[in-house]
């Protein structure tokens, strides 16, 4: 898309205590930074009043960018709503399950009100007629981490009221397909439906709950038609998608990380309004830094539109938790790049002296001054410069594919595997685990995924899959595929109605077991390990058991099983393995994929290494050193002319030793 | 009651994917079955629109019931109410302390709604002249598991002034006897009567409960009022009580267990109300099965009306803590009968595909094909029905009352004796010792209770009691009966008023000990052993100290005592013992109420031993092995003609040495 | 102020369960007890309905004091409200953060609320004049423990935009000060402020709550006014100042302890009320007693006027946490008067039988009879008779100031240090190590400090400075003093905006050291051991490095640092250092400051000292043995004529040995 890798940074000058524009972007420039990113959540500076414009922020920016070589990406800045907008209508503020919200925090605005629609469009006309034909703004990110907030109010209601009555002539159809004679929730009458929010039954919840991701899209869609009546061809529309926000424990602002898939949206939904999807990554780091995040979030943004993606917004220092060793900024950056990222900028360029993100400190401390982290920032910055993003941008094609699903993550919230195991537990338990591996794999949302495209596909507890689903990866696998099943997947269909056919459902010929028991795992091992959280009573057909359970009396049951089904294999895997164990079965399952990379480097984690091509059409092979001990690895694999280090030139042929620093980075062309 | 035991299940065709009765109920009697219990929870079914009613399941079922010879319990519907009656009135949905209940759970209604009253009592009639004539109906069940469900609405806080007013014609007395002077609370005319649910007076707010308790048992008296002008005068009605709901510690439905009394219905004013008692009981199985809740649950309902009960639900597989070991569920039932329960229910049939209880196992797996499970139930209806009722259930009669109280328990709420320890930690520390020491109990209410029919009273946490109940323990310890008091027995007065006499209130004499102080147990032991939670400086007077306190200051205080006081004995125990030491203490306190039974095994848990008279007059111990290792015990005590076990047919004599298998049963008739 | 020592107790005739006041009162008079507390919290007896007064019990008490040689103090009733008040008008309860406070506790109405005033004015006045000219009544105790009990009503909010509006004649002014253009927070007219309850500006919200403090302080102000129109020129106004109270993790009523510096009321503003400062003090005991909560409260109530103060609430035994070992109450009371109390008064007289605070029990137990712990009170009050309090109470200079401050605390509830560390958890960590070395401080009010009466200045977590106390301090420094700051001190000015100047801010040159970035501590040390919760990066300037981080990236950066400047010294702490590293810190830190004090024994924990001069103009040493074996200490420090213990008569010369008891104490005269 762009023609430079996109390097900078989030800049509001709203909250500076004193105006240095022209020293921030003079810094900026010599770390190599070439786009700023203003104007989202600045709404009530740009429309002080109703009806009030003040594009004094932005016409210093834009003004000055040219000077300095930056681009500029516009934010709508909808996602932060003025006070006196939420005064005008008390339906503008977003009524949750726990009732009204109160004034003051982002994000909290009733997606469906007409007051809001109203003015979010007049704000996003007023700013793309005063910014888009202005040179150097090169793209539009539409509002910030959309997600539905809840949204429990009449207007979402009875707009879903109405969907379903449009779905359903018959009530009795609608009562049969939910389940609701149960505890005598049925409906004989439109007219009875009640507040949704108190209802027990999940498959209504669920539904529910899709619906508001819905409600999401469907507001970013608008948004988009908006812009797109006044953005230039060549300018981008994007958006910042962001994660499961997991915290330490700590309940504090300054605490957590992105984890898992985003329960608040529909991500693949939503990308159709955008023409690049961008994201924000925020991950552990010191000690705790493994690169799973960045990985995980990358290939998840990426199979999107199975495009490259910017990181809209990454972390410098932010709070203490996130307090970065030497050199892993710079691990930062190429894992990014190596997950097929176009652009990094930081969230954000100063820290903010008041309110509520104080503690996430941005690329300047307080004391807005050059500092180690950004001395490290613009050595990064001028080393992608002077490498050029044609040689280390890379395009990327994975030969396996994760399924995730939003539906099973609600679903699973009503009927938990355990209380400590979500349903992004297990699909990071599985991600990480190929990740340690070094096996890459795209992120699939299940109910869209194309399994040809694919030679492994891996179903973390995919609990609703459609018949056709199922029909497909029966097909997948005979036709060759390796498909690896995790506990409590193909349980329910897409109604969350548990299948009456016996589990898993619809595949039990393809994985060649059966069960209809599961139990907790008290006293229970398998490959010599404890087992956690969950064992179903697997009792293998034709399949053939890896590893039995140890336990008293379900040892005639199995822990993990493979099915040779026409000319594939089916892995079923019966319960929460001890990770080692897990990654030895997935390493069996998936040899062939691997071995047929031909890697130069054949290692696991703290050795990670990702691939793919780049402009010139080299392969690329990223060598990363996630751990705080220098290390060597052999080369092991013969490329026509051996592998070259983009980064140092040293050529490298099979046998030699690649030594890597403490939090190190190779780039090898072979 | 009836000539058969009674063995079966729930059954909801309403819950049904599809239909299938008679498949299911081919099944049921296949697996020696003989009753279904249906109708309970299906008001939306059966009246889908108000005055609209509609009986198909129901004829369903009872159109095939006589076939498959099966008798039926018609549930009255009315716990779970239907969305349109809760809007035809803002006043059917209960207003608890925390607010408004939503629309979607069971057990939400104001129980002194006029509204909730009017159509409950309709559909009670509609569904009573459907079926009372129908040759299949047994009996009737009304409503389930009926609680006051923290009902603080207007309407009960008027009625409960009113009770005030009626008893108190001077409001200064009113003052008095609650104590509302403390903190300004007094109330000097009724108008300023305040919001209960804000008071801090425990007084208060436990007479309070005990009302809301009554309005619970008026409740059900009401609808057995109803009932009784349908029924035939051979069906019964009955209840399913249930007990206080203890959770593992998981925030999800699908955890918990049936663990003490219950708080939010006084079981035995409103067994008044019931022909026959039926109960609920659940408990852990796998390794953590003890048998310790069937035997307890057993115990206080067969005590309401010191007779045989039905449980009308217990758990075949249910969620994954609950998954039985092989023959688990064979010692589960024979647990039940051996603690006097005449009939055996499932809940339920099958394994409900959506909802809220999905996980809540059924009988039959999601699958709906018979299974391990059903296999196993199979075979114990068999057996049972070969061996006969009138040879398995049996009729007790037991030496020893553990008494339990309500307001009691309300009280420790407000003044716990720890936040990790409340009253009913108490009795079940007291009841499983005894029962781990194989001592049979009956579980009476306190302020009920008639010490003269019991040789030994244990009185665990006995927090609020009468002057009256005082002197009918001094009384029986004088007449040669045996007391054991624990901490926190015998403090305050029925009005939650601590005595101002020196504590035991009213039974210094009885115990020949006192006290004013307590402390808790930090270094601090007893027999060696550790103390915990609670320790009151008891100073033995004509007591003998049995164990004193261990610590640097408190050793001259004792920790438990023994005083022989007339012709009887009265322990006193004033810490939270190690539960090794309370049971050495318990042995030797009922040593001659042990030795006087002269049961055939004289063994401790594991093993553990029931006894009571057949129908055929014929003495029966239970024998049953708590455990997965197969043991052997000795027959010790002879009768006059040897043991014969009624299942084995096998016969013993003294010194022959009885095999039980894991988790295994043996009757010894003697 | 008075001439004797006040030794007594709460006395609640009210509360009674029958008339026993002669009884009590000669009890009292036996204990040695000079004054009763009373009619605190009795509004509902005095006042049983709108304008009808009883002052029955008030006259009890005061027409049989003047027999039993009690004097007594009146308190205003008002913090105790009755029902027929919160009926009057809905606004006289407080509307807090999370909703409308329900009639029932204590503390829970609306300072503004003009019916409260009204009412609250005219209670006040009818008791004053009734009592005020009684000779017995030597002063008043207006309100209790007074706070502003989270008022977020209307009202409230109300006043503090008209301040703000009187502060700021241009709003955009107002914006810029408190940082509200981040996340659309800012306000362009005074209309469009929202509910400060939802705000998420911390600048706003720690305004918001020195704002509502202030009214706590105005209503306080308010009351004094009142008692100043009936109250003789002798009698004294004093107030029950209370501390945070931090619990030990049980969520039940009889829990908790007087912790760290109060967060409701600002004590130094509000004691200008009061002729005469009295506090409650709360503490654990049994093997938890360490002193240290005698002596940190004591010491910030005696700073507020720098003179002398009343306990007016202390334990006897109260609730089970409290039960005292022997000896330990006499401990108590002589700590007490070691930190400048000039009367103890016990919370209070006899066990309350009903409502709440059951078990926090009084003198008497529930029996009402002399038992173990009156004898011990009793015999604590004879022995302060005897010895007299011209002897006995001592004046204190501390060469040592701690600087406290409720908008740090404020401040670090939005920005915590870490989750598990509050603002008072790091001034109890200081204060605690200075105690534990017997290093005696004053506890100031930092931004009404004067750094010159002071040798060494300590700042813990001082995280909201003004420009003017760091000059301050930078001063004190250079003229010699000793300042020790620790981690998060000196960051944000007091609009709670971080300095855009180099940390610490204002005092780089001062510490000779600077930082920018700050990190958690996982395998961090310092000193050997452990660091915890936060480590700033700081690099040593000029200062030596006291202890440098250990750890694998970051041991280039200092945990303790010493700059000489000027001709005193800065001590920057950089980390939360184990406490026995911190205490070596301090101990060589101070030891100028401690070499001159020449006490005549040199120890540390559990062995404590206090030092002041009794009206005799004798310097007095108390010595206290914290613990529950006897110890021996040296005399290390010749005293002119050597010294006496003023209780045993005892002489001691240098190199004799003092040996106190468990729990003992001793008083040197030298």
């Amino acid at each position: 898309m762009e023609n430079e890798f996109l390097y900078g940074c989030a800049y509001y000058p709203e909250y500076m205590p004193y105006e240095r524009i022209d020293e921030d972007f003079a810094l900026m420039q010599k770390a190599g930074m070439n786009v700023v990113r203003i104007a989202e959540s600045t709404w009530s500076t740009l429309e002080p009043k109703e009806g009030e414009y003040d594009f004094y922020h932005i016409d210093e920016v834009l003004k000055r960018a040219g000077k300095y070589g930056l681009k500029v990406i516009i934010g709508t800045p909808t996602y932060a709503i003025p006070s006196w907008l939420a005064k005008l209508d008390k339906n503008v503020l977003v009524h949750t399950k726990n009732g009204d919200v109160k004034y003051g925090k982002r994000q909290i605005f009733n997606l469906l009100s007409d007051t809001y629609i109203f003015y979010g469009g007049r704000i996003i006309r007023k700013l793309l007629e005063h910014t888009a034909n202005h040179p150097q703004v090169i793209g539009f990110q539409i509002d910030n981490e959309t997600k539905h907030y809840d949204n429990f109010g009449a207007g979402i209601q009875e707009a879903f009221i109405r969907l379903l009555k449009s779905r359903y002539t018959d009530i009795e159809e609608f009562n049969k397909d939910f389940g609701l004679a149960y505890w005598s929730n049925s409906i004989h009458s439109w007219e009875d439906f009640p507040d949704i929010s108190g209802t027990i039954n999940a498959s209504l919840a669920c539904e529910f709950e899709e619906f508001q991701r819905d409600m999401a899209v469907n507001f970013l869609k608008m948004q988009a038609e908006i812009v797109n009546e006044y953005k230039k061809p060549e300018q981008f529309i994007t958006h910042n998608f962001d994660f499961e926000w997991r915290k330490f424990g700590a309940d504090i602002a300054q605490d957590g990380y992105s984890y898992g898939i985003q329960d608040g949206i529909h991500h693949l939904r939503a990308s159709d309004a955008l023409t690049h999807v961008g994201t924000d990554i925020y991950h552990p780091t010191g000690f705790q830094l493994t690169g799973a995040e960045i990985a995980f979030c990358g290939d998840e943004i990426r199979s999107l539109k199975n495009d490259n993606y910017f990181v809209l917004e990454c972390q410098s220092q932010a709070f203490k938790y996130w307090c970065p060793f030497p050199k892993q900024l710079r691990l930062h950056a190429f894992s990014h790049i190596a997950s097929g990222a176009d652009g990094v900028m930081y969230w954000n360029w100063h820290s903010i002296h008041q309110s509520f993100e104080t503690y996430w400190k941005g690329i300047l401390s307080h004391d807005l001054k050059p500092s180690r982290i950004y001395n490290e920032i613009s050595e990064i910055g001028n080393e992608i410069k002077t490498l050029t993003k044609e040689k280390l941008c890379i395009k990327k094609k994975n030969r396996i594919a994760l399924l995730v699903d939003t539906l099973s993550l609600s679903a699973l919230k009503w009927f938990p595997i355990d209380k400590k195991l979500s349903y992004n537990d297990v699909v990071r338990y599985m991600y990480d685990s190929l990740y340690e591996e070094n096996l890459e794999c795209d992120i699939v949302f299940s109910e869209y995924a194309n399994p040809n495209e694919y030679e492994a596909i891996i179903c973390p507890a995919l609990y609703c899959v459609s018949k056709e689903l199922t029909k497909k990866l029966d097909k997948f696998v005979k036709n060759g595929g390796i498909l690896i099943g995790s506990f409590r997947s193909f349980v329910a269909d897409r109604r969350v109605s548990v299948y009456t056919k016996t589990l898993p459902a619809g595949l039990t010929d393809c994985f060649g077991v059966h069960y209809d028991e599961f139990t907790h795992t008290l006293n229970m091992g398998a490959g010599g390990k404890e087992v956690k959280y969950v064992a179903e009573l697997v009792t293998a057909d034709t399949a053939k058991e890896i590893h039995p359970y140890e336990h008293i009396y379900w040892s005639n049951y199995s822990a993990v099983t493979c099915n040779e089904y026409g000319s594939g294999k089916a892995y079923y895997i019966a319960s929460y393995l001890d990770k080692a164990v897990l990654k030895e079965v997935l390493r069996e399952a998936l040899k062939e994929v691997y071995k047929e990379q031909n890697l130069p480097v054949q290692t696991a984690f703290p050795v990670i290494t990702r691939r793919g091509v780049n402009e010139l059409n080299e392969e690329l092979n990223y060598v990363f050193n996630y751990s705080c001990k220098p290390v060597e690895v052999e080369i092991c694999v013969e490329a026509e002319k051996g592998y070259t280090d983009a980064i140092t030139g040293k050529s490298y042929v099979k046998g030699d030793k690649l030594r890597l620093e403490d939090w190190g980075v190779a780039v090898l062309v072979g």
